[in-house]
């Protein structure tokens, strides 16, 4: 792969690049589609990254329907798919992680230890692979963009990245590869998350500026169904991730809530167009 | 600097680069000599990196000549010379770091904590401004060469890393931008690192292998001195730097020891050669 893109760089090609953990749907594709817009050549990669996850979690059974990925890749005129084992990526021995702190260890960071080291170091193994030009990055992980982000700052790392807007099902529910877990009313029952964060920009826009009644009417509302147990609900500064206390400028409202036995995240930004017709 | 280098490799130019805190001495020449050699540039860097201190070490007063750092590398006809400052490379909210467990812990790591951690991420930090192909180290610094190998090699950065001899003064003493510390008495006594370091080569070329005894003798030669405190004597394994207990194999025996208020390390790689002659 490395060996590919030095030969597409020596002839001044731009690579565009969407690191994926496969399962691929239309919030993926959307990344796939506007990498192929903005460069000469498109890379995927599809690396379930074992370090990510943590020992109680799922990565054993989280999804890995390659064929179908490998189909899609096709249907969308990506030029290269990068498909490494995980002997190939952790070799035995071992032993560089890459870490951004505090920003590591908030929001889904706080119940996933470790977590986001994991995604820093395979996300930095993934650049120094593909080398791109421009890397794409979804929404709907907001704290996974933000930490890359400072990532490639901190590093200095020539790579631009490009965050897109989350893809949602006609229902609401933000895509995401873990959604086939869901039974049928659990499925249902997804839809409080979206439904939520709605609920909070229209309170904002109806001019409610402290965050404390705006997570009090929230977790009122994901509580009301019976499957759902919130892991947070929180508002932070987009920069530091840090709470806040009121709504002055744009901000991140995130959460994420487990449905039944799986774990789902979501979020939505407030801009400060938003604000200001509250 | 990113974009001169881009616009080299751009026109398939080799850049070798040679990362310094300044103050350079023969040593650090003999980097950038072999670097003129291997290369169609040669970029140096002089940055005293201050997350690689700690806070009872000489930041502070770590020699900065620049004038005459200068002149040298226009003397070795370098390219580019890369000085920024540390708000440049550490700018407000910087918080992304890159560390080699284990390798960082022990030997000069057990003393200097944080030392190693601070050294890879500033090291990844202008790799992936300067972009090398190939990047010189002096073998003085092994366990930091060492560090620097797995860092390259775990986290796939495309760099070769060229590891140059210790370059030693006449007297034995291996030159270091912090021997202008020692006074004339201290300069004296410093020269016992390299004699240990010789006296330990000559035991195993007549037939000792055991690590215990030899540590045992190359700490009373050292000690024989009166402003000589050991910080550390020790005969590690290559791959991991882990203490052995018998000579098989070719071995690091690397040693720190303050000679006065000042710290200075040295060290001999013992080769296979070494030992089947014993």
């Amino acid at each position: 792969m490395q060996e590919i893109v030095q030969g597409l760089k020596g002839r001044n090609k731009t690579v565009g690049f969407v690191p994926t953990m496969g399962a691929l749907h239309e919030g993926h594709l959307s990344l796939i589609r506007k990498a192929r817009k903005e460069n000469d050549f498109v890379v995927v990669s599809i690396f379930v990254n074992p370090i990510q996850f943590g020992p109680a979690e799922d990565f054993s059974r989280y999804p890995r329907p390659i064929k179908q990925d490998i189909h899609l890749c096709r249907e969308e005129n990506v030029d290269f798919l990068f498909y490494p084992t995980g002997n190939q990526m952790y070799p035995l021995g071992f032993k560089t992680y890459v870490a951004v702190e505090q920003l590591s260890d908030v929001l889904c960071g706080a119940a996933r230890r470790g977590h986001f080291r994991g995604v820093t170091t395979v996300v930095c193994k993934l650049f120094n692979i593909v080398q791109p030009d421009s890397a794409y990055f979804g929404q709907k992980d907001a704290q996974q963009a933000i930490i890359i982000q400072r990532m490639v700052k901190d590093l200095n790392m020539p790579i631009r990245i490009r965050v897109m807007p989350i893809v949602r099902h006609k229902s609401g529910l933000a895509l995401s590869s873990r959604n086939i877990y869901l039974n049928e009313k659990e499925r249902r029952d997804a839809l409080c998350l979206s439904a939520a964060l709605k609920f909070a920009k229209d309170l904002i826009k109806s001019g409610e500026r402290n965050c404390q009644i705006i997570i009090k009417k929230l977790r009122e509302f994901i509580e009301s169904k019976k499957t759902a147990r919130i892991e947070y609900v929180s508002i932070v500064d987009l920069n530091n991730l840090k709470p806040i206390e009121r709504i002055t400028d744009k901000c991140l409202i995130a959460l994420a809530v487990r449905i039944g036995k799986t774990r789902l995240i979501d979020n939505i930004l407030i801009k400060t167009y938003d604000i200001s017709r509250g």
